[in-house]
């Protein structure tokens, strides 16, 4: 965890927002990532992503069972999203989500609307096509060395 | 919405997942995604995170702000999340979150898992060295030339 928060301290001192992450496995680091947002021009680049990318090139797999992730901050809906699609069989995080948005870092609104259905969100949403919608799942079905995950 | 559904059984063809994505802006394609988890070994690779990547590359920014996204299937809880951040206007789908669970990709563990507090999720969380977590903030507020997002 002192990595993550150094990471994530160092990164501020490069431009970049305050957070890191490390992914480890049995006491051994296997990546570790920074806050790229601004700096990549890339929204998706928080350091839990950066880090769960690293350590699935890494190791060349999309299943990181085994592994835990020590954030410096506990993380965003996408990031915990990304922790559960991972499957990283645990989790460490220092600051807490109160802390992040008293810093500027507002992350509540997501979380709380996700919790919402679809209609009741901010973000308008439509449904558009649901008679052509199966097409990909239909060819899916007929793959046979589809790889499911 | 063709576009998005075309890429997505394109995409199982060539070995990945059922999912396509596209990005515009005023009727013009800003950029495209398919699912690549398993092909590059990321699992946040996900259509709409490939997309929101690509548009924000495309575009300088990782502020997606006037852009709509059409995503072959309803969005899960890290695309929805990334499609928050990156601050997109509207979002369509075609298929939706039940077709996708009886496909074989079921998201509503996850979701009900984010709906949850920290101790009764399924996923062991942990906070640490909270006397130090503030670090990372500290420095970024002595920042006097950061970029808030």
């Amino acid at each position: 965890m002192r990595l993550a928060l150094s990471l994530a301290q160092e990164n501020v001192r490069r431009g970049g927002g305050p957070f890191g992450a490390v992914i480890a496995r049995g006491g051994e680091v296997i990546a570790t990532g920074v806050n790229r947002v601004t700096a990549v021009h890339d929204p998706t680049a928080h350091a839990e992503v950066q880090a769960i990318r690293a350590a699935a090139a890494r190791l060349g797999t999309h299943d990181l069972s085994g592994c835990e992730i020590y954030a410096s901050c506990e993380p965003c809906p996408m990031c915990l999203g990304a922790i559960y699609w991972a499957r990283l069989s645990r989790l460490y995080y220092a600051a807490t989500k109160d802390d992040a948005a008293r810093a500027g870092f507002d992350d509540s609104l997501i979380y709380h609307e996700l919790s919402l259905d679809a209609a009741a969100r901010s973000l308008p949403s439509e449904r558009l096509l649901p008679d052509e919608a199966d097409g990909p799942f239909a060819a899916w079905r007929g793959q046979p060395d589809r790889k499911p995950y």
